[in-house]
């Protein structure tokens, strides 16, 4: 059997799993795949890991460097979190000749052109499933499997703690807090759980996501990103009644103009596969050209998933290594370069809350302004309120509309002195 | 750009869609992969499908061997259907060293140890993504993705007509012929739709992918199989009563003692992401040690979607001769010899619905006889009958019990005096 040596630099959560997967699984791979995948040696500053771990000493260091400069690894597992040292590391270990896989969808997302250039320049392999969806196979399967494809968009719920937070909001009607204080206690959120609410993770995702669907570079900085810190219990309960689920949403589409890349909650229909994902669970879809609509459920973080994915994309690299197969730089192309545009310019249809004084005329004037920046109403529902407020809830659908009119009208509406405080908006996706 | 010649054997609905698809997108996968797809010659019997797809003369011809036996030609895409000429031509094209792209799901589920073996023999890529699940890449997952888990468990939607013939039924509450006659007049049904609705196309692809999720070849004659035929619409509302949906499931379990593979009508959750798989698209879930459960959908069939399955074969295979990649055969291994178990060794709960005498003590002499073959009771319903029949349908749930013990225990309920016609069974699938 053909042996290939690895090391791991940082063996934390993912990196313990995938310790775990390949002491569990070494012989089974073999069989699979004709070769045997060696941990040569695994760093880490944390010396505690390792005796918690049980990692013989051998194999143990806190030097990176030792990792990085042996000329027996050929594969750099790369599972150092942030965007500082973890950048400097991969650039180095690619510079001495390393194949790369990794889990940092931070470092990606943020630095992907230098990266892959730095992969390409040196002819190494770039393996990153794991980055995006956890253990579920979504790169392999737009890069490959989709081929044939021109994909047009990508829906994703891919962030597993916010999606924890709103199935706990809508099956126990719970408050965004409360909600998150349970996140928190079984350990679906950390305890700064701001990168993961704030839709910035999500964010790095897609941002990888979109890259490779559309095979253009996106730019980070230009996604909408919109969390789940402002969402209010009772617009779940309210969009319940019509038949949508509150989901955070990374989107990608393609446009003729170029494409368009956002975060944000959105109301789905209940008929939309994608409302039955629930809890920590994550899942991908989609649409595609000839092969239409298709999704890829399952757990998008948690060690063991994503040692998963890391060792999916270890042992083809192993086998492109060990087949000698010659280096192939289309499989990093972002041949395109498409136009990124403004969130402005997206169109979709909305849900609106307005707090309205409860008194004849109020509903036209509102009316009248949204007509004004061409946006027409599908349907409206007064509420009741439980106790004697003088505001009641004043619950929109709308049809398709430009968010740019939509901003400009609900500034206008926000100014009424019938209508008290921010108004809501939430946006509604079909497909 | 590196050029790779194809040659395509029978230009059906699925040879379609590829021609369709390599003209569509032939510069676009060069891009992607470095790799200009050409399509040198189409063989087909009916020269008139030639004509209806203004395929250009001198690219078609009637005679396969212009195909096989052309040097030029390193890949045959094999879209003849049946298990006759389809395997004599396949068998041909492997001994004169074309690698093989297939969705011919029938051969390989009869034939498949016979063709891997020769195309191992010669060593040639064999793709057969397009077998199961139409354009879902259910087959790269198992093989590439998932390759560092054990699988434990396949369950798949894996066949459109008898899933949207299911969905009409459950959706619109028409009987079994009803729901046919619709799917047969909106083409997805075939005018003999035997195949189908008898769970034998579903067969053919549980072997196929419990192979290998398995790494162990799976004797088709010895997987259990029943359809749908016998379905009535009155199981799918009792079943609705108590949360459960009603699919024609392919399941393949690995056990202690071996594995068991099985095709019938089961009920499951309505919280299964499965039961939301409605109409005629198909899912796949797999149960694997390390990823946990992840599921797959999308168009199980059409000509788009299996010639994108197609397409991504065809890509990996142009990929490995163009990066001149050693010939791995332990990527057609079946290295396991797994016991394949008889279906009376399954242990699940049950569904049943007893025609029974609407008088005292026949609930007590039903359940004496499951109790006596080892079958608790979970819940029993005892529904109203809209006519005045001497007769009322007993509704009961179990908990787990063993086939044979359910066989045995039905043949006597079966014989009683106050039963009417045969007992009703449907195995209740958790997971």
């Amino acid at each position: 059997m053909k042996n290939v040596k690895i090391g791991i630099l940082g063996i934390g959560t993912v990196g313990a799993g995938v310790y775990e997967l390949l002491n569990k699984h070494r012989n089974v791979i073999g069989k699979k795949s004709g070769i045997d995948i060696e941990i040569k040696r695994i760093a880490d500053k944390d010396t505690d890991r390792s005796k918690l771990l049980n990692i013989p000493s051998e194999l143990f260091t806190t030097d990176a460097d030792e990792i990085i400069s042996d000329p027996d690894i050929q594969i750099v597992v790369q599972l150092i979190g942030g965007t500082t040292v973890s950048r400097e590391l991969m650039l180095k270990a690619i510079r001495n000749k390393k194949n790369i896989v990794t889990a940092n969808k931070a470092l990606l997302a943020e630095h992907g052109v230098e990266i892959f250039n730095a992969a390409v320049k040196e002819e190494m392999e770039l393996g990153y499933e794991a980055s995006v969806g956890g253990g579920i196979p979504i790169i392999k399967t737009i890069k490959e499997a989709l081929v044939g494809n021109q994909i047009d968009k990508v829906i994703g719920i891919v962030n597993g703690t916010t999606n924890f937070i709103l199935t706990k909001m809508t099956r126990e009607s719970l408050s965004f807090d409360e909600a998150l204080k349970t996140a928190q206690e079984l350990g679906f959120a950390e305890a700064d759980p701001h990168l993961d609410i704030s839709g910035g993770d999500a964010c790095h995702k897609i941002t990888i996501l979109s890259s490779i669907a559309f095979h253009s570079m996106v730019d980070m900085s230009k996604v909408y990103v919109e969390g789940i810190e402002g969402i209010n219990k009772k617009d779940i309960q309210y969009a319940d009644e019509f038949g949508f689920v509150l989901k955070l949403l990374a989107i990608a589409e393609r446009r003729d103009d170029g494409m368009l890349v956002r975060v944000h909650p959105s109301l789905i229909s209940k008929e939309n596969p994608l409302a039955a994902i629930s809890w920590e669970d994550n899942a991908i879809m989609l649409y595609s050209d000839f092969l239409g609509k298709s999704m890829y459920y399952g757990k998008g973080a948690g060690a063991k998933p994503t040692a998963s994915a890391v060792v999916g994309d270890i042992t083809d690299i192993a086998l492109r290594i060990t087949s000698k197969t010659e280096y192939n730089k289309n499989s990093y192309s972002f041949y395109q370069n498409l136009r990124q545009n403004d969130f402005d310019t997206s169109r979709t249809k909305y849900y609106f809350r307005f707090s309205a004084l409860d008194k004849p005329g109020i509903l036209s004037k509102i009316a009248g302004i949204l007509g004004k920046n061409s946006i027409s109403i599908a349907s409206v529902i007064q509420k009741e309120t439980e106790e004697e407020f003088e505001h009641v809830p004043l619950v929109m659908l709308t049809h398709e509309a430009l968010e740019s009119d939509t901003r400009k009208a609900l500034i206008e509406i926000d100014k009424l002195s019938e209508v008290e405080g921010k108004s809501i908006v939430i946006r509604v996706i079909e497909g």
